[in-house]
This record gives C-alpha cells, sequence and structure tokens, in this order.
C-alpha cells in the first residue's frame, strides 16, 4: 500500500467517565496503559504510523489534554494536535479535522477515522482491512469497518450490509443497540456486522456529503479560523451531532469492509475485563468473569461472586456488578458535586 | 448484687480468621475496635468490672497476645492474664481458669465465663441476667444464658429449655446449628433460647462436672504448675473439647436463664454488618446489606450489589458474598502458604 495521500484522524477526546475511578479528568482512559505496553492512544497512533508515516496522524483531543498527548505522543507535530475547546460530538470533530486537511491541500487525500479506544489485533489483520477500504474510498465512498459478530451483542450499533462491491458492500441502513432478540436476529441473518465506528474517505467525499446532510454544521466549519485551537466561543457554536446519524445514516455513498482483525471497543469496566485488562494481585475463590484492576500494592480477594468488577485506586474503590457497568456515570455525576477531587 | 465472690474470665483466645484482612495474627478481631468506642475486649472487660470489680477480672489469651492484653487493659492485675501456649479449646481454658480461682481460695466463688467478641446491650439488662443466673449458680446449677431468638437463625446453637427453676429453666438439650427448617420450627415452639456461650457457675461446682464427664483433662489441669504462663509442653497434652460437648451436653445440672439484653455474636463479616459495624467513607449505588470496613482514607462505591462485605486494610482487599463467609478461611489458609506477610 502506498502511503502517499493517507492520513489519520485519531479522536481522543472524552472524559472516559465509565471507567472512574482509574480514569479521571486528570487522566482519561485513552490515556491510560490499561492493556500493557503502551497507553491506548500510543497503541492507536503506533498502528496507525504503520500505514500513514507518524507526520500524518493527527489527534483531536480536549484542550485540557493538551499536554497529555504531547507527553504520549512526543514526534507527533504541533500543527497535527487539534485542540477541542469544548466537546462536540463526532460530526463536528470530524468535520473539523477534514477541512483542516483540505486547507492543507489534501482535499483528495483519504482519511482514516478512529476512535483511541479500541483494542485491535493484529496489527496485519488491520492494515488489509484499511488497505481493502482505501480502494473503495478512492472510488468516492464513505467505508466503515464492519466487524463480523460472534455473539449477539446488545452493546453495539449495527450495519445491515447491502450489494455486493468488492472487496466490501453497500451498507443498506444503520441500526442502532439492539435487544437481545433483534441481536440474535441479526446474528443468524448473516447480513449484519458491528459498527466499529471506523471511517475511510476521501476528505473531499466527506465534507461533499457534510455539506449536503449538515448544512448548517458545515458552514460553521467553513468559517472556523486557521488554527489548532480555536476558541471556546467559535466552537461551542458548533452543532453537536454523531456521524453516524447526521451523515453515515442519510450519505447514499455508504460502504462496508469487513474486519479481518480482532476488535473489542473498551467501553466499560465488565468490557475491559472480556478484553483482558487485569492489574494487581488477585485470589478469586468461587469465582468468575472477575475483573481486578488494583494500581495500589494490595492483594485483592474476591469470594462467592461472579460477573463483578473490582477497581482500586489510591483514592477510591469501586465494586461493582457488571449489568450496572454504565451507572459509574451516575457516581461520577454525584461525586462531582460532593467530591471533586475523586472525579 | 454484692461484687463478694464473683469473677469473670474472659476468653480472649483465637485468631478471628473470619476476620481477615482487618484481623490478623499480630492484631485478631478482639483487639479490634468494630464498633467503635473501645476494641471488643475492651469492652467485655468493662462490663464486667462494673460486676465484679476490676481485680476480679481475669482474661485467658495466646501468649503471644499478652503484651496487646496489657496495653489494652492496663489495670488488669498481672496473675489474672493467664496465658496458654497453644489453644486447646474451651473446656481446657475454663477449667484451667477454675482450678487457678480454686487454688487461690475461691472454690466457692462464682465465675462468669465469657467470649471477647459479643456484642451485649445494655449494660443493665446484662448485669440483671448475670444477677438471675447467680442466684442459680450459688444452687449448685451450671448456668447457661440464653437469648430469645428473633429470627430462625442456623448460625447458632440452640438450648431446649425444661423444668422451670425460677429465675429460669433446665436445660432438657443443647442443639447443634440447625438448618433453616429445623429453626424455623424452634422458633415457632417457643421452647428454645440461642445458645450465648456464657456460662455462670460456682468454681468448685464447675470442676466437680469436669472430674465427672472430662476425668482425663481435670487430671490434666490438676497436675498443672502454679503459673499463669505454662510451658508448651504441658499445656499442650491436656485434651481439646469444647465445655459444651464435653460438660454441658452432659451434666444434669445445665440450668439457663433468658437474655434481657440484645446480644449478637460477631462471628464474621456479615455478622458485624448486622450489628452495625462499618468504618470508612461509602457511596452505595442500588446497593442493600452491604458492609464496608475500610481502614484506608478511600472511598468505597459499591454499585449493584446485595449481601456483600467490602474490607480494605492498607495490604488487602476483600470482597465477598455474605454467603460465603465461612470461605474466608480457605483464603487465609491459602496466603499462610503464599502470602505469609498478609495473615
Amino acid at each position: 500500500m502506498s502511503n502517499t495521500g493517507i492520513f489519520a484522524v485519531i479522536m481522543a477526546g472524552g472524559r472516559g467517565t465509565r471507567f472512574w475511578p482509574a480514569s479521571t479528568n486528570a487522566r482519561p482512559k485513552q490515556f491510560m496503559d490499561l492493556l500493557g505496553g503502551g497507553t491506548m492512544l500510543q497503541k492507536t497512533a503506533g498502528r496507525f504510523a504503520g500505514i500513514t508515516g507518524s507526520d500524518r496522524v493527527l489527534v483531536v483531543t480536549g484542550v485540557s489534554h493538551r499536554r497529555l498527548v504531547k507527553q504520549q505522543l512526543p514526534l507527533l507535530p504541533e500543527s497535527n494536535l487539534l485542540q477541542e475547546p469544548v466537546g462536540r460530538n463526532t460530526a463536528a470533530c470530524i468535520g473539523w479535522a477534514a477541512e483542516t486537511l483540505r486547507r492543507r491541500g489534501y482535499g483528495e487525500s483519504i482519511m482514516v477515522v478512529a476512535a483511541s479506544d479500541h483494542r485491535i489485533e493484529p496489527v496485519e489483520g488491520f492494515e488489509e482491512t484499511v488497505r481493502n477500504a482505501v480502494t473503495l474510498a478512492e472510488k468516492g465512498y464513505l467505508c466503515t469497518i464492519g466487524i463480523p459478530p460472534d455473539y449477539p451483542a446488545t452493546g453495539y450499533g449495527y450495519l445491515q450490509t447491502g450489494e455486493e462491491i468488492k472487496p466490501g458492500r453497500l451498507v443498506k441502513s444503520f441500526r442502532e443497540k439492539p435487544d437481545e432478540q433483534t441481536a440474535s436476529m441479526y446474528l443468524k441473518s448473516g447480513d449484519y456486522l458491528w459498527n466499529s465506528g471506523m471511517f475511510i474517505w476521501k476528505v473531499d467525499s466527506f465534507l461533499e456529503e457534510l455539506k449536503n446532510y449538515m448544512p448548517e454544521l458545515y458552514m460553521g466549519i467553513q468559517q472556523l479560523p486557521d488554527t489548532t485551537s480555536p476558541s471556546r466561543e467559535v466552537y461551542s457554536a458548533l452543532q453537536s451531532q454523531s456521524v453516524d446519524y447526521g451523515v453515515m445514516e442519510k450519505t447514499r455513498r455508504a460502504a462496508v469492509v469487513p474486519a479481518m482483525f480482532q476488535w473489542s471497543d473498551i467501553g466499560d469496566w465488565p468490557g475491559a475485563g472480556r478484553a483482558g485488562v487485569s492489574k494487581g494481585s488477585s485470589m478469586l475463590i468461587d469465582s468468575e468473569n472477575v475483573l481486578v484492576y488494583d494500581e495500589t500494592d494490595r492483594l485483592t480477594v474476591v469470594v462467592g461472586l461472579n460477573n463483578v468488577s473490582v477497581v482500586s485506586t489510591g483514592k477510591a474503590l469501586l465494586v461493582m456488578s457488571d449489568s450496572d457497568a454504565q451507572k459509574v456515570r451516575e457516581v461520577v455525576s454525584r461525586l462531582e458535586k460532593t467530591r471533586p477531587d475523586l472525579v
């Protein structure tokens, strides 16, 4: 694969609330070394550097995490670090990155957009998948990567595939997170893939479709000043919407290539546990599916409990039933009022 | 009640294994301030000092905990601190204490025997109950205190009551920990009381019955040298048996007075939780019957779990389903081999 003309855009915003107490405002999960061998941001960037070259990796992050990104990616060119003064969801974030590339003369180039918190292995399968997607992107498609489901997951969105356009398929429809029955049906039919949230397209193709389906946001982005650090006033005026809802569900140029790699969305503690995340010493007695993540130097013993996550830091301890993993947000929102030192 | 002639014998041996990790070899649970306002040993001793006078309180403990007892009970006369070189169960412990009192000329005195890990309130009700028991002990009965059950507990032994002998009753039989069905039957019948493991009797009455039913142990105790600190060699030769099984179940002089106080046996973490034990800051979300005991200065958050105990020290964390509370022993026995620094 030629490196010419491919850029990576890594979205490293977000607070990682669901990974409290290990993830905090001061160090959200994408800056944590959850899996060993580097933080999630470092691994994502390393994966892309092999495809694009390290000077063609862009990172979009919150302005307050600028320092963390520079510390973790010392080779990232200053001009490739886009700093959002406030989060405005993925359509604005990706649109701004695309517009930045166009202004720099790369409208005809391919951009690969990815979150910074996915586990992907092996890298060779990832590279081959991106290569496939690029051939479709070069034809003008807005291409996504679909993950062949191996169980009826209810925690992911799905892509319904349509007509074959080698080496992928058109996307017939985007489906939100299904209930269990629907997920089983999707799995059986063979026509559905998990929506990985990764996108591959020409910069100009995306901006055309953004103009078609989100003209207001498109105009706002056109008017952004030529800086990697826009003011809060100007950036917060942008429409806040996901790129899935705002563009991908509406465009007729949506395509998908199937992933040729193992993928996990490290979205919450139980997901991290399934992906093999673990830290510290533990002893489990009559206990299964237990995640232990301990940043202190202690022994964690779990007796007679299944499907729980036990997360320990120097300041707080979380013991949680995995079926309630979303409620960590409630914990954080309560603590923001009562114990801001802990979030 | 006259103080003349009443002695208290507090059994403060044992390792408190079921209270790991807070309870360790170096500081078993009876030396911990679980309920606030003093350690369990201090509270037990204080309760008795009001009845017997502080010079008539005896403590039997393991030789390795001599220092802890002296530190926590600075007013305890040196001669009242009996140090077991090794635990030989309650019959030997109580028999030795009784023999010690007889040798000092108190064969006609009453001795009240109690464990150091019970929660008892209010002290006035306790004093009145002991007074009742003393009137039976003075007539030669081996008297126990029975707790009127308020739920069909399966974790306690029971006393079946017989003929009335005011202010108590004869004990018809001792019953081991029952299954749930049997416990319900006991509760309904009204004839059963929980066996608190407290005993009140004349020193000579007990020694007579010990001679009758455990003649071998009795002989061994007669031969103990006149010291509060016998050698391991001589003490470990004593028969190891519970006083319930060895004497109380066999004697025809067993009597019981009903407790006029609230009682909990702080026997394991869930029991401690029911008795109101709690330490540290915690936040519970959709969680009930959760014990949090945290010796570190952290926030403990529990989400979506019921009937669990979460115990945190500087060295270890235990997260346990309450129905598996007995398995802490297994944890400790494994750690003895692999991490002796933690037990």
